[in-house]
């Protein structure tokens, strides 16, 4: 067994994972991400104690602990470089964890832990494997040949901050016109606000006033629904999405690609028109083509991911 | 010693090229490229001994031979899967060359030779290692732990056909947007006749009247002469490549890349826009670099990459 934790600016996540990647047991308490990280550490500690008595295990049954962080991570060392939402600075998670646990202990970025879950558990051994999560922002991890691809400079790879729309809109990270500000689920919730004030009588403005929130399924079910303005809403959001894909698929031509965040629930909805866009716009149009699929293990694919990382590198060692 | 075959759709190229990757003797031949793949084989033959004699050579002293193609190639089988511009559809390019000569032959895709090339002679040795060439598109090759990255399906990796302007211009491969329809020398020369159109009387104009002809080169020279629609076509041109290539490093933030192509004759006129771009609005900018520079090799880095892709797989087997 081996112990995945999810370390999120909002939760620490904690998982006792078998051999296959299934969560036997798992725990979770608040990050307070303005403490120290010597407290953060000591509640990753607690929790994996916690977590395996609740499964009835000892640590000795423990055969590795994987960490999943924000940030950029030495997966060598073992040490997070820098978390802009967290207070770590080259802080060696690994080696404070070992104080207290006396076991190997691997330390991942979480979007490549979170893709390398998603390979292990879908990937059916695919050559090339690119995990694209759509949430606040977007985010993507690269496995090729079975291992995380990992950038020269520990720094993450940015799928989600490639040019769609050159000189457009203004994107968090400084640069205009970033995928993720068209195709994360922020952005269609912003998409959804913007045709909500042009259409305040459509079925999406009244599911909006109804629950005075407007979230990334607004549009998605009043356009079940038949709302023309939902509709046209979701087929531009759906429309970033594919463009996107296809970039990837033009770009990596990975033999599987999926998708994950929440949005990803929406299934045959979300792929089959990002499906008919590659398979009209990709480049490649003679050879095997992408396998396109819905990520499957949501929130559970950071605990999995850096679980199983940590089984693999203790396996290599 | 080692043989490299750049198999163009206008020239066929061949070149006996040393341990160090520098051409000796060299030389070449038109394509013809409507004919049978068994004549322009033998042609590729003919250059080869023609070639090393000329060199005072002998093929006992060749130890491998290269080939670059376009199209998709099978580079375990030697075989040319297909090239829209040529007639080869599963071509057993290497097996028909051994035919006439009895050594070792490795066939790459001609995009992923000249970058394998431009790695083994300017790569330095980078854990990962991006060559973009901007010509009449933009191709381009990813060298990743000093093995060119193969797709599964032997598909070409199209860094150019990622969408730079959602919905822009139609490009050739049918999808809108690409940035090859905006950053290639051929866009730039539709980008130089656009504003000729609109500036007649422009020293850019002058000069296309004067030749008779617009280039690559035609706006580049009346900027440095301050012609101001001149500057204005470059700097949008600029603006496009440094998109694209800050789009490549956020992705793959490699060790090092290299844009080749005619364009990056340009020098620091080109590369200084583009790094400070990346600088900008690159997303990492707290951990080390990607080294932007100018590729080296030009027209021989189809001959080189190939004849030195065949030395490595020969020393590996």
């Amino acid at each position: 067994m081996y112990l995945g934790i999810d370390l999120g600016g909002t939760n620490i996540a904690v998982g006792l994972v078998n051999e296959q990647g299934k969560i036997l047991e798992q725990d979770s308490v608040p990050t307070q991400r303005e403490r120290e990280p010597e407290e953060i550490i000591r509640d990753m500690v607690r929790l994996c104690r916690r977590v395996t008595e609740k499964a009835g295990d000892t640590l000795k049954d423990v055969k590795a602990i994987g960490v999943g962080s924000p940030g950029s991570v030495d997966n060598k060392t073992g040490t997070v470089i820098y978390a802009n939402n967290l207070k770590m600075k080259n802080t060696p998670v690994a080696a404070q964890i070992q104080k207290y646990i006396g076991l190997p202990v691997n330390v991942e970025n979480d979007a490549d832990a979170a893709a390398y879950g998603e390979y292990i558990v879908n990937g059916n051994g695919a050559r090339s494997f690119l995990c694209i999560t759509l949430g606040t922002g977007i985010g993507g991890g690269i496995i090729l040949n079975g291992q995380i691809y990992r950038t020269f400079n520990s720094a993450g790879t940015e799928l989600g901050h490639s040019t769609l729309v050159h000189d457009g809109i203004l994107c968090g990270c400084g640069k205009r016109g970033c995928w993720e500000a068209y195709a994360s689920v922020t952005a269609l919730i912003r998409q959804t606000k913007e045709a909500i004030q042009k259409y305040p009588e459509s079925l999406m403005g009244k599911l909006a006033e109804e629950r005075k929130k407007v979230s990334g399924r607004t549009a998605f079910e009043a356009a079940k629904q038949g709302d023309p303005a939902a509709k046209a809403v979701v087929n531009t959001y759906l429309s970033y999405v594919a463009d996107g894909i296809t970039n990837m698929v033009n770009i990596f031509q990975p033999e599987k690609l999926v998708i994950g965040g929440g949005i990803s629930k929406e299934g045959e909805r979300l792929l089959k028109p990002v499906r008919a866009f590659e398979q009209k716009y990709g480049y490649n149009k003679d050879r095997a083509r992408t396998n396109i699929q819905a990520a499957t293990l949501f929130n559970d694919a950071g605990i999995i991911g850096a679980a199983l990382a940590a089984r693999d590198k203790a396996k290599m060692a």
